[in-house]
């Protein structure tokens, strides 16, 4: 069983390290983009004991409590069978 | 227009990151951890007057050559309407 969680900043919070991304490609000739946000992607694997509720429950956990800062930001959960 | 790009590790590479917070939830009591591998996430605003098919290119391009280091990193794109 594969979870895999994403992490995001919140929409109003600053994102430096994206706007640096956007900046450098388009100094790099690329045109159209209007915006970069860089966040984080975790891919957790788990015990195939754990059932689909079992794993996801334990994945929503750890997407809380270790894997994202909740005064900043969002994350989601996904899990693969 | 949005284009969402996932840059992961090659599956043959070592991953020091995702083994720190694979050990460090062992640390905190979650089970049935087998194995984190951490990536990155990021999502690209792009200009409307782009169809699917350019923000698709754009994006590819930009995740082949800006975002990710393709000796050690495989990518995935999405586009959203």
């Amino acid at each position: 069983m594969k979870a895999k969680v994403y992490v995001t900043l919140k929409s109003g919070v600053l994102d430096p390290q994206g706007k640096a991304i956007q900046h450098a490609v388009e100094l790099l000739g690329y045109t159209g983009v209007v915006d970069v946000r860089q966040g984080k992607y975790f891919e957790i694997a788990l015990d195939d004991s754990l059932d689909d509720a079992g794993a996801r429950e334990s994945a929503e956990r750890m997407a809380r409590e270790v894997l994202s800062n909740p005064v900043i930001e969002d994350y989601r959960v996904e899990i693969e069978g």
